[in-house]
Formats: structure tokens, C-alpha cells, sequence
């Protein structure tokens, strides 16, 4: 899971953020930065005179869709949809020559495949093994750059944006340092929500200095080598991480909170195995069981109760969205209705920048030196409206 | 319904065509006209690098979703299709939510929603007042403009392309004058058709001091207001609007007729209800009802007899297409074959009027002063096709 | 089937390569060739500053539909899809009607009609006639060109990227004069696969001076008149043709071998008969009694034992992809796993023309000099990417 072979930015997917080094992360984020300050002043940052943005959704999405394609659209690449259908998973000899077929003038992939533990990142490594190889025999002109558009692992343009957010809310990158993040499980109505948020934060956040503290009602573990990760980048970065069962204790003081549901990993492990094995009944069973479990912590709330624990009772909230509302989307679920109102113009502000750091991540993956494209697109100043 | 909150063009949605004035309605017009002249000329009106249109068809489309997509095209804007699936309704916080997540980067959304009366409307209204927040709140770098691609209230981009229509074949709006329009309702075997073409022609027509004659049998009326509102703009443009119950009566010295089915508006409220109840049993019987009623009206039909009633009997005939031609695609429909074999040719022409008026509304909402724009396109002169 | 209406390329249809000239063959690959060449040195072939490409797919596709997306965007277009359901077949007013209301502002319409044996390439003249009247009538302000992407008869974008591939592989058309090409039938476990790869290749390949062989199993038989048509012109162009019903006969001295499964010329018919009626329990008896027939063909698969037979035992193996592959995509089927394997990079390259192909057809239905605008896109030197 931690091979580094896609470290590096210009001619690398994008899979894992842990997987690229500090300094890549940064120029994410300030060629991010440069994109939205170009286009804000209606300068056109178009650097693809045609080009295709291949999306794979084997999921549903909406707000990822639009933020690949405006991103897509904002470089001045058109975007081509690769739909399967969606209950097929493609494997082996299928994925190496689809994977070809489609690239023959294709620039960039992005690719969401969410459902199966222990699939979903593997197969855009599988993905990128047969482009490499199509590539090395001549087959593509190009090697098309991938980009996670969440896994079963990370979701790396989620809290890549998130981060995105938090520099521009507290300044710099400098700022977080010291700073606290609960990013703590939820009660929702609901079920199956994936990992790859929660760990995209505690595998990113670790990385900056920042006091990290991942708090869960005992039973709703993560993946326990993102977990192991988290522990060891913190230490590298002079930061903390800690895992705890409170959502008082993580809220506690905290600069910045992300209550979120998920379903425990070992659950997403049966699921996995019941969806292999098209096990309606068992899925529904497994559901029943997960919601009369979920049920006993419905305390997990992110309440003004809550908000109050934290540092001067003003924490950042954060969330992914959609959020469960109480007395709004669900009768009672991840947040009361008056916390996320208060929240909801940063709440979308932090969704805002995921169509940027989309975007920063096509350029880096096809040129090798954003900072003179982007000057170079400055000069040149077309306007994006005429 | 006719609060004039979106009167003027520039940075204005589209709603109704009544929210607009005399001089916007002709501008619309005007640009339509000038852009088809560009592109005729292998100009390219493109005036955008790059840039989101926005479609959200909540019913189907073939022609109207052709001439979107052709509009933002021609202006050089990609489309991304929102599909919320089709029984859904998203209300509330998730109109508001949705709206922001998919603008981040958009300039145009386009929403058809005409199955619910009282709902689609007032559902773009919802998203409009979304968007007015986003935007006030800094959320949003812009306010995308909506254009109304059909509602339950009008099809303005169906009475303006038939508007634009009329003035090609009448040589100019002030020839309009004293012409009279008769919009009658005509016999179809199928069920529910909405009440916004006929209800968008006589609110339009009556502006252009044209005499308009709604007909329809007894029970089949539109929404009342905005038959009362057509009644009070002919006498402010000093035309005419009446009501009748007699095909005959309003086809007797047309100039022009436009016979095309609906469903009664009592019926459309009914029908409202079962949808949002899911009461298939209850549409199924009302939907009976509702055809056994049609078929006491079968002499509702367009036939070579009623034109003769016409002025000199060559009344232009008009449809929104596709049209329910008796022998051709049902067995007895709204018109005779031969009536709208003779018309079929002006009848495509009027059709191919809407993409103009589509990419006229866009660059409207866009652009200050299109006259202007429009100017420096024809300056730049680049070639549409190389 | 083989009236010449669209001979020619500027303004032509490309629905049947025996309908064009031995030159506008030529004209085709050289027109892909130097896309490919100027895409392979970062020269953007743009040639639209906006333009519809439309595509109706009437049966599943992916490496098709990437082909025409990746054509499209090359040249400058957008494409845009017409679903119209997938059972439903439009015939008369329908398309006459929809083949205009599309067309406003298209410029090429790319349709696979492949299911209905008579009616795939009918309904593509069917809408070319359609647009012919109404460009004759002044609805269209141009005539779009329609490029068959897969019908009942033929599939010409595949045999020309065949043709290019062969080219390309051998060094000219010139050296491809008394090569052995063996077209044969191969088993497979799935059923009901189309005529028209190849139908299409005996059409093209006996232009050429090779002498191509057909074989198949008796019984498995192609639409005669096709049949007739390779004859006649494996004696114009001095190759030749002939029919075996043995794959070992056919593969024997091969220069170039083409297993592929297909479903006979009769049960084409009888499946035609029963899709039109929906006999879904027809349709199942059907298939069972011809995957029971297909079972005593087995033996035609392409092993390393039949590959031995072949010139040098060195024969190109060609398939359109996807193949049936022995131990990979099936228990058995059109080819030995080695064989495959041996062949994968060749066969991809041989699918990575039809994107290029399809651009020339693109290319030379909207420029009557395709050779003068070649030259200033590459005067010109746009970078396709910055």
C-alpha cells in the first residue's frame, strides 16, 4: 500500500498523498492557488488546445464530477466518461487492454472506486501498470497521468482541498503547526460510508505538525496501516496523533473538528465479501446488524454541547459533504442544525477548492514545470470571458 | 408568479418571459438573429476560452437539450448534465447545498422542470435564490445564470424561438400588429402534456399588439393567472386576448394557428398530487379518465377543413414539435397529414430558431452590452471552421 | 447495398468502402497518417473553433465511442449523444423528423446500427436522406456528414484502421499486393456476433491485390451479396478470393490471419425477426440451438498448431477486440492465450488507428482539400499541448 513508485508530481498518478513528498504537496496547493487567482481575474489558464480527461465513476458523485470536469474544462481538455455499468468490476486481461483502448489520445484519468476494501486503489494501480506497459511498447503516444478520485484508501483531491482550506483559514501552512484536528466518527442513519475520508485527513493532516487525534466509538477502527502511518508521520513532523473513544476528549480544545460517519473497517471487510458474492440477504443483514449497532452512539453528535469543548468554543468545523443534518436531511445525525448553518459558508468555501486542486493536479502530472506554465499563462493573458 | 425580480437581462435569469421587458425581449431577438448571421458567414461568436453550461433535465428532451448544447457550444462553453435521477425532488437544504457545489466554476445552468405544477418554477427560483446567497457569501467568484428550458408556468425558449419565427416570416415584429394568432387546444391520444407552450404563447403574444384567441373545450383551461395576465398585456399593447370554446370560431380568419394538446389544469393539479404521493393506482385511473374525456374532442383536429377557415386559408401553421399527426404516429391526432406535410418546412425553420435563442439568452446574461460583444467577434473575424 | 450515391469524400456520407474510390481509400490513410504525425509532434490539428460531432450508439460500445470522442476533440468538436432508449427503433417521420431537429448546428453524426440485419445501414440513409431534404430546404445552414460506425453490412472506421495497420506493419499498400490474408470464422462461446468485420474486411481487403480466403464452418455463410461483391473485386484489383469451409485450408501459407466468431447470414435473419416481434422466448431457443451448433466447431480456434500452418508460421494475427481468449476471457474460444499474447502489442497498435481514421473521415467530409488544410495546421504550429 505505501510503495512509493508514483512519488514525484510531473508524469506520476496522483493515488495516495502519502505517497508524494512534502514539498509535491505544497506545489499542489500553490499552483492550486495560482489557477483560482489566474481565472479570478478572468485570466484563461486554457493550456490543453484539445486533450480528453477520461472519469470512471464506479460510484455515484456529484460533487467530484463537476469539480474533474470544471477542472478538465478550465485547462481546456473535454472530458469522456468510461461508464461499465455499474455493477461489473472489470479484472485482469479486461483491465490492461481497456485500459489501452481508451487512452490512445487521453491525458489525464480520474477514477472513483470506493465499494470494495482492498480494491479500489489496487485497481488504479492496475490501471497504471497497463498504461506503463502500453506506453513502453509503443502502444500510447503518452502516458495518460491517473488521478484518485477516492478509494477504498485515500481520497486525496478531498483532503487535499480540505488542507487547501485550512491554509487559507489560518494563513499559511506554518499556522497549523501545533494546531488541533478531531477527526472523529459520527452517528448517521445511514450505512457503508467509506473509509477513505477519515484516513485522507489523518494521512495527510499527520504531515504538517499539526495535533491529530482520530477519536471513534470502540469497534469503528480504520485500516490499521493508515492508522500505523498516521502515527509515524506525526513523529516525523514533530506533530501527535492519537486515537482515543470520545468525542468529548478529541473535541477537547480542538483548532479544527471533522465529525464524520463511517462504517468500522471490519465491516467494510464483510461488505466486500457479501458484494463479491452479490449476497443480498447477507447485505441486508449486515445492515440491519451496523445500524442497530450505529444506534447506540447516536451521542456522537458534533452539537453546540460539543462545539463548546473546543478551543475558546470556536473550532473550524469541517465536512466533506453532504453532511446528515439533524432536523434537516435525517431526524438526528452527524451535526445539529445550528453548528453546520453557522459553518455552512466555510463548508463551502472548503468544497470550493476541490475543482482547483483537481486542476493543479492534471497540470503538475503533464508538465514538468508548473510555476513557468503558469507565468506563461499569466503573460500571455487570454481572457477566459471574452 | 409574475414578481419581476429578474426583469433586465444582465446578470438576470431567465424565468418568464413576462419579467422581461419590450426592449430586452427584442435585444433577445436581435442577438439571436445576429449570432445565426455569424455562423452563417463561418464567423465564430466564440466568446468564452473556457466555461461550465450546466443542464438539469428533470424530464426528457431531445430537441431542447440539442439546442442547449449547441448554444453553449457555439459560445465556447462545455456541458456537464446534472442527473439527479429521474424520480427524485431534491427541496430544501439540498437545492441550496447542490446549486453551490456544481457553480463553483459554472456561467450558465439551464433546468427544464415541468412535471409538478407550482413546483418547477418555483424550484429554479430555489436555485436562483441559492445562488444569489453563494454568491453574496463569497462562495461563489460569480452568479451563473439560469435559463428556464421549460417549467410548469412557460417555455420561454420555445416562445421566443417561435417569436423570432414569426418576425422572419412576417418581415418584422411591428407586422405582427393586427395579425391574429389563434392558440387551440387539440385532440391527442396520449395524456398530460404540460400547459407552457400555450400558456408562454399568450404571454408573449400579447405583447406584440397581436390578437390572440385562446381555445378550448370546456374544462381545459390554463393557469388562471396567467390567462388573466395575457388579457391585461393585450390591452396594454393594444392587441386583443380572447377565450373561446370553439376550434372553429378561433381558426376563422387566423393568420396564424398553433393547435397543439395539453392537459386541463384541474387535471394537472391532481396529477401533481399522485406524482409527489407515488400513487400509481391513482394516475393510472385519472390518466383514464383524462383519455376517455379527450375522446368526446376528437373534432379537435387541425384538418384541411379548419384551415380553410383561415385567412385566405393559409394560415401559418405552428408547432413545438413533435406533433401528434393523424395516420403518421397515432391513428387520429392534432393534425392531418396533409396540413402538416404542407407546413413541414416552416415548421423545422421555427425549430431551428432555438439553439440562436438559447445562446442569445447566454451571451445576455454574460455580457453587458452584447451589441458590443457582437461588434468585436465580427471584428476578430476568426473562422468558425478553419 | 451497393448503389454509389456517397462515392466521394467531401460532403459524402462514409457508410460502405466499396462506395468509394480506390484513391479516396488512399486519401483516408494519409489523411490519418499526418494527424498522427502532427499529434506525435504536439501540433494541434484544430480545425473547428466549435462544432457538434453527434453520436448514436444503437448498441453498446466503448472502444468506438472513445475512438469518435478522441477524433471529435482532435478537430475541435464536441460531441454530443443522442440515447434514444435502447429498444426502441425510430423509422419514418420520427427520423426524418429528429435527423433535422439534431442537425441545427452539427456537423458530422456518427451511428453504429448493428443488431438489425437490412435495417442498420437503411436507417443510416434513411437519415442522410433526411438531411439532404432538409438542407435542400433551407432548414439546415449545412449538410452534416454521417460516418457509419458499425452496421448490419459493414464497419468501415475498424477494416480502414485494419487497412492502415496492415500498411503500416508491411510497409505500403503497395507490398501488401499477393499477400495471403485468412478471414475465418472462430468459435466462441457467446453468440449472435455481427457480420460486419468480417463482411467489412473481404470488402476492402480484395481492393487491394491480396488474396484473401474466407472460411467458415458450412452453415456460417455472410450476406451473399457481399460475398458476390469481394469476387468480383478481387478480379478488378488481380488478388483474389476464395471461400473454404476449413480454417486449416485458409491459414496455410497465410501472410495475415483474422479469427473471429461471428453468427450465420440465416440466424441473423430469424434473430432480426425476433427482435422486431420481442419473442424473448424465440430469441432464447434461438440462441441455445446456436450455441449447440457452434459447439462442433471448437476446433476452430486459433492455436499455436494453426498458427504453425501459416507463412513461416509468422502470420500477423489481427482481431478487432475484444477476442475470446482460451483460458483468459472464456473456457475456450476464437484463440490460443499464447497466441494472443504474442500478438498483444500488435493488436493494439492495429485499434489505436481508429481514432485517427475516424478524424480523416471527419476531416475529408468537411474539407475539400484535406491535403491544403493539413499543410497550414502545420504552417500554423498551434502547440496541442502549451
Amino acid at each position: 500500500m505505501t510503495k512509493t513508485t508514483q512519488n514525484g508530481l510531473y508524469g506520476r498518478d496522483f493515488l495516495l498523498t502519502w505517497e508524494k513528498s512534502h514539498e509535491d504537496l505544497e506545489t499542489i496547493l500553490s499552483v492550486a492557488e495560482e489557477l483560482k487567482r489566474l481565472r479570478d481575474r478572468n485570466i484563461s489558464p486554457r493550456c490543453f488546445d484539445s486533450g480528453l480527461a477520461i472519469s470512471q465513476f464506479r460510484d455515484n458523485s456529484t460533487r467530484t464530477r463537476f469539480s474533474f470536469a470544471s477542472a478538465a474544462n478550465l485547462l481546456g481538455m473535454a472530458v469522456q466518461d468510461l461508464d461499465e455499468g455499474k455493477s461489473q468490476i472489470a479484472h485482469g486481461e479486461t483491465v490492461r487492454e481497456t485500459s489501452a483502448m481508451i487512452s490512445f489520445l487521453s491525458d489525464i484519468i480520474g477514477i472513483r472506486d470506493d465499494m470494495f476494501l482492498g480494491a479500489g486503489n489496487a485497481y488504479m494501480r492496475e490501471v497504471g501498470a497497463a498504461l506503463d506497459e502500453a506506453f513502453a511498447d509503443g502502444v500510447l503516444p503518452q502516458r495518460p497521468g491517473i488521478i484518485n478520485l477516492q478509494c477504498d484508501i485515500d481520497h486525496p483531491t478531498q483532503s487535499m482541498a480540505d488542507l487547501l482550506h485550512l491554509k487559507t483559514v489560518f494563513g499559511s501552512l506554518e499556522n497549523l503547526k501545533g494546531k488541533k484536528i478531531a477527526m472523529t466518527w459520527a452517528y448517521s442513519p445511514s450505512y457503508g460510508k467509506p473509509l477513505s475520508v477519515p484516513q485522507g485527513i489523518i494521512g495527510l493532516m499527520t504531515r504538517f505538525g499539526i495535533q491529530v487525534e482520530l477519536a471513534f466509538p470502540e469497534g469503528y477502527g480504520l485500516i490499521p496501516e493508515v492508522v500505523e502511518l498516521a502515527g509515524k508521520q506525526s513523529q516525523e513532523s514533530a506533530g501527535s496523533f492519537h486515537v482515543v473513544n470520545s468525542m468529548e476528549e478529541a473535541f477537547t480544545g480542538a483548532d479544527i473538528v471533522y465529525p464524520k460517519s463511517w462504517a468500522p473497517f471490519h465491516v467494510m471487510q464483510q461488505r466486500t465479501e457479501l458484494l463479491r458474492k452479490n449476497d443480498h440477504d447477507g447485505l441486508k443483514s449486515l445492515e440491519k446488524e451496523c445500524l442497530s449497532n450505529n444506534a447506540h452512539y447516536k451521542n456522537w453528535e458534533c452539537t453546540e454541547e460539543h462545539m463548546k469543548l473546543t478551543k475558546e468554543g470556536k473550532a473550524l468545523y469541517m465536512h466533506c459533504l453532504p453532511a446528515d443534518i439533524s432536523g434537516v436531511s435525517c431526524r438526528q445525525g452527524e451535526v445539529a442544525a445550528t453548528v453546520f448553518e453557522r459553518y455552512r459558508v466555510p463548508l463551502y468555501k472548503q468544497a470550493g477548492f476541490k475543482p482547483y486542486v483537481i486542476a493543479a493536479m492534471m497540470l503538475t502530472n503533464r508538465f514538468e514545470d508548473p510555476a513557468s506554465v503558469l507565468g506563461e499563462l499569466e503573460g500571455r493573458g487570454a481572457a477566459r470571458v471574452f
